[in-house]
């Protein structure tokens, strides 16, 4: 399954995944998973926006739920969300054949736009499912190319007009993602989530004066590539002396030409701390020190929230059950947004499992996991479904 | 004339122009041109990559040729470049309607892609003219879309087989290109030009590790956009302490996602000073401290020099000819580049007037000249041809 599923929309040149929600190579995955499921046997239900759920077990009542997504940042690896898919679907696949008869369904997910990589809202899918994100806001979202998100569904053959909250939430009784780790913090192969720090994204525009690059005289300036470049340091000494996260890693620069300066740049921040009130210190410090440099270079700044999440502490009571299942495994918080986050906001039970990565490194062709941790990570999903659904 | 030009290709938006060389709005301007050199009864020639000359007198030596170019930078003003081809016909107009007969003849230039903004080469079109840039090389250009010089040309009904040094330049027995003022240089409405700065353009690739901007580590990161954005405050910095002008104007990222470290970061420096030792000190004292941030941020540095235009000093006989001319107009030297200097390295005698910018705003759209000044440009050009061409 790791070896057909991880072929899908690979970069020849890069080895990374470009997958983001309702694309081509998106598509493709999602397909794969359907015939996966229908191989299985298992009945899969949609809903308006496309998430997924593949059950195993005909009653229609509540069930435990796993699974994760398909989608990926651009140029990303292949554990990011695929992981937990093909976990799942390998948990499943031994639970039947140890003649495991669960006594609630178990369902198999995946869930559309987790990255936010197309249309700019981390967790979209699950948002809107669980009703945190309105059908009037989510069909208004466009991708870089101008494309909006309903004609992105209809041209995925899905109808703009089911977009809401979702029925397939009445059906998770509790939900548990497994998910490569995506730090370094992990030492064991398998490990059990406290919460997810909160995060935030937020666009900085910076407004200065085009002019000719080789006529205008520096002190005539007000050149907002200056004002953008000293707020990138800031942001990274701000997060080093928080202890938190800052970055800088998508631009926009109008007109973007060699020879002028530019008129405009736009820049997104991503940043993440333990805890909110050190999350809005964070962003505060940075606004304060890109302010005070904007009066010095004469331009202007506009600091635009995208999405803010807060912190999920997961329910004790479900963490606790993972860790005695998995005999003591250890217990970690993460700094990634995850649809885990969204669904036990919405008040799902819920859980995560972490696999263990060895570098580190992930949103990047290089992201890896060890075979072995993976193989862990199945057995160990497959004994907290037996636990949860028995 | 001014009306019928500047309205072709502004955008509604910004009031600027993007006209690349062989783009639909650049084409529209040529024909413009074309057309108010069929109502004239002015005989155009073109060479192989689509530069031109309409001749006023039907001898086939040598003559003395003004104008300038019709292509833009992205959102750029409407005077530079225009304004020398729509001021050398009305030039060209006040000669005949005085009943002036030139002794040799009089052409006005177009002059394609000066400022490089869609193939990244300044005075693509004087250069290959000039053979200064091989027929070879320039085929290979690519503009940002991947589109190669050669179907540009295509597209445009010019067969590339043709591109090569042009026989046009033998009939330039004299060049003056009459142009805006891009700094604020200029106090009398018009003036003459004594050298151009020597100018280089250098790409910068930054290449780091990308990675998951929520759980990485700050001090586990190796981010190309630190190693950037001190090197766009290095450059200022280092500008004003030589006297000299250095911007990073245009930049590309990849993967250029909000929740990605970078993997890499391009970016290009538009430098440029009085003289080429400094110049060379200038790049230098860039690079360097580029380089020992970049052995800080464990990511690495390419510097990749594109374009390096040595000083151009115009022709003292032809200088002191304009300004006796002129009555004492002002001499003063520029930092933007011109077909002029690609011309005047190759050996023609070469001139230029400047036309005031009481803002010294250019390569924007809020570039400016008062009327009155570019009615004392246009008799300026009509003395000066009529002093040429006697």
């Amino acid at each position: 399954m790791w070896a057909d599923e991880s072929a899908i929309g690979r970069s020849p040149d890069t080895g990374g995944y470009t997958r983001g929600g309702w694309s081509p190579t998106e598509r493709e995955a999602t397909h794969w998973f359907l015939d996966q499921c229908a191989a299985r046997g298992l009945s899969v239900e949609s809903d308006g926006i496309g998430n997924l759920i593949a059950w195993w077990g005909a009653s229609d009542g509540p069930g435990v739920v796993t699974g994760s997504h398909l989608d990926s940042v651009i140029d990303g690896g292949a554990f990011d969300g695929p992981l937990g898919v093909v976990s799942a679907l390998a948990a499943v696949d031994q639970l039947r054949a140890e003649g495991f008869e669960p006594g609630v369904p178990i369902g198999i997910g995946a869930f559309v736009e987790e990255e936010g990589s197309r249309f700019g809202m981390p967790c979209l899918g699950s948002r809107v499912a669980a009703g945190v994100l309105s059908a009037e806001k989510a069909l208004q979202l466009t991708d870089r190319g101008g494309v909006r998100l309903s004609e992105a569904l209809e041209g995925a053959g899905i109808d703009p007009a089911g977009v809401g909250p979702s029925p397939l939430l009445k059906r998770m009784g509790t939900f548990v993602e497994l998910h490569v780790e995506q730090g370094r913090g992990l030492t064991a192969p398998v490990g059990v989530a406290s919460s997810i720090w909160p995060h935030g994204r937020f666009r900085f525009t910076f407004g200065g004066e085009a002019n000719h690059a080789g006529t205008t005289l520096m002190e005539d300036r007000h050149d907002p590539m200056l004002t953008y470049a000293m707020t990138a340091l800031a942001a990274n000494k701000q997060a080093r002396l928080a202890g938190a996260r800052a970055t800088f890693g998508r631009i926009s620069v109008e007109p973007n030409g060699t020879n002028a300066v530019p008129s405009q740049v736009t820049a997104w921040l991503d940043a993440r701390a333990a805890d909110t009130a050190t999350l809005e210190s964070l962003l505060a410090a940075i606004t304060k020190q890109a302010t005070e440099r904007a009066e010095r270079d004469g331009t202007t700044l506009e600091v635009t929230p995208e999405s803010v999440s807060p912190i999920v502490d997961f329910p004790a009571g479900m963490r606790d059950r993972l860790v005695n299942v998995l005999d003591g495994a250890p217990v970690l918080p993460t700094g990634a947004g995850h649809d885990a986050g969204v669904f036990s906001d919405a008040g799902i039970p819920t859980a995560m499992l972490f696999v263990r990565n060895p570098t580190g490194i992930s949103h990047s062709p290089a992201e890896y996991a060890e075979m072995d941790d993976c193989l862990a990570g199945v057995d160990a999903l497959a004994a907290v479904l037996k636990d949860l659904a028995q």
